[in-house]
């Protein structure tokens, strides 16, 4: 899987990726009236409401764009309903084509991490029959379990070649609670980018690893050092856009042949049409702004690579 | 709900929690196929026998105990049926008068942790209603992100009075690899240990905190020191039992107060039949081999309490 994505990166000439995390309140009112007039204001009004939503999005990006991250949270905040358009908005995604990034976080042992890659990136057996529950192509997982966390979502990314990318530094203000500490002089999110190249080295694509890893954009300087340490591992990259990060942060996050990262904006795209920048689009046009979005980011991003 | 939790400890005299992390293979073969006969080899199929199997390890163990632990991936892998099993066995336990710690391990920044809260131990808003989607009582929690993953849990357990375990000091072999490493001297989980106490302060129930902890039995003697640094949390301990842990290693997890751990086990207690020392019973009373093993269990963890 870690191939297709390349392959699509290079197609599209985007390495971004369009984080699907629908509130309720990005999602303009005639949306949520139509969904709630066939459903009521319940569990399933909502999550029609965000499937329509992202139907939308998809509709109007998916020819720019290698891939998509739906968040998990946002669609389990809305039960079995908000479970089911998860799985139907990777479904659909897939079936255009995009690569579908599960942004679950999730991270147990033995048995357990077994249980939720089997459920996310593989196949369960029941009695003489297996199913894919979910079917998402890669996941995010976060390692502060250590390797028995890791190894059975590593199983099942080689038997199924599918991938995922392990939390090192993640992008928000706090993220240096922990993950900053010094270790020997070294801090913690360095350690965890050793592993990650580690662990990546028993799952290698073509050119890069089936593992890769999540660090904010955010912190240029950090994914300088990270990119050095894990070089096979793709960086999913969260916090540009609305999180403060710009196309001129990120170039360090590339490798020379501009591959290497994955860029992730969510409200910045999905939400744009609430932007001044793109207000004449309207709600009711908030595909189209998201599409406006989408080619304003790419530019952004390419334009920073060119001159770097 | 912390208060609820400990007058259901002093009540049953049990500070002991039943993981129900019901694994197909645990489940005897009769209670399958019914399900298979009803709903065929499918995921409803399988999310059915889980939740004939629990309810009948909650019918013959619920006198006893004060909690219950559902592992939510063990659900999760049999997609949306899993989960609607999930579901099905949180009410039905609270119905039964128990504690229901889900442990999902969720982990995420600002709106994300806030959906999950809201998902698992708050209301989720639709239109002008609001709803409970999930349910739970307690949930456990990873720290990784550092305070702003765990605020917005913690509004919500001040808000819904609910509670949260984080993960300080997991139970396997190689949670050493990051949570053991020195900083300053001193082992990360310690760290991890002082926010949870800081973090727990901020929601005092009567005696102890909303906010609790993981610790594992595996490790007693990284239990006694954090024992010291969070006297005011709670300690979920897992792995006792089948993981290695016994009812001795145990003492130094609670206070003299006889309070402040709560010992987990799952195979141990629903899949005792399949243990010799249980196998009397045999799998078609599956229900009342986990009642023994409840009552062996209980009797263990006082006995080491009481000649400590």
């Amino acid at each position: 899987m870690i191939n297709r994505l390349v392959e699509n990166i290079k197609k599209t000439g985007a390495p971004i990726v369009v984080g699907l995390d629908p509130m309720l309140n990005y999602i303009p009112k005639q949306v949520q009236e139509n969904a709630f007039e066939e459903f009521g204001e319940t569990l399933e009004g909502a999550a029609e409401a965000v499937w329509q939503f992202n139907k939308e999005i998809v509709d109007k990006t998916c020819d720019l764009i290698p891939a998509v991250k739906p968040q998990i949270a946002m669609y389990e905040q809305f039960g079995l309903p908000g479970l089911a358009a998860f799985k139907k908005t990777a479904d659909y995604c897939q079936e255009k084509g995009l690569v579908v990034i599960g942004d679950i976080k999730r991270g147990d042992i033995g048995s357990t991490s077994a249980a939720y890659a089997a459920g996310h990136i593989g196949k369960v057996q029941v009695g003489s029959k297996s199913y894919i529950p979910f079917g998402e192509d890669f996941i995010t997982v976060n390692p502060y379990l250590g390797s028995d966390g890791i190894n059975p979502f590593l199983k099942v990314c080689k038997e199924e070649k599918k991938g995922m990318f392990i939390l090192v530094k993640t992008s928000n203000p706090s993220s240096g609670e922990f993950q900053d500490r010094l270790i020997d002089g070294r801090p913690l999110y360095e350690l965890v980018g050793e592993k990650v190249a580690a662990w990546g080295e028993e799952a290698m694509g073509e050119s890069y690893s089936y593992v890769g890893a999540v660090v904010g954009a955010t912190y240029p300087e950090m994914g300088k050092t990270l990119r050095k340490i894990m070089p096979k591992a793709y960086i999913l990259v969260p916090g540009y856009g609305a999180q403060g990060g710009k196309g001129k942060d990120l170039v360090h996050f590339f490798n020379e042949d501009g591959l290497g990262a994955i860029v992730n904006s969510s409200r910045g795209i999905i939400a744009a049409y609430k932007q001044e920048k793109y207000a004449k689009f309207g709600p009711e046009h908030f595909g189209d702004a998201a599409r406006a979005a989408v080619e304003d980011m790419v530019s952004d991003i390419k334009g920073a690579l060119e001159t770097r």
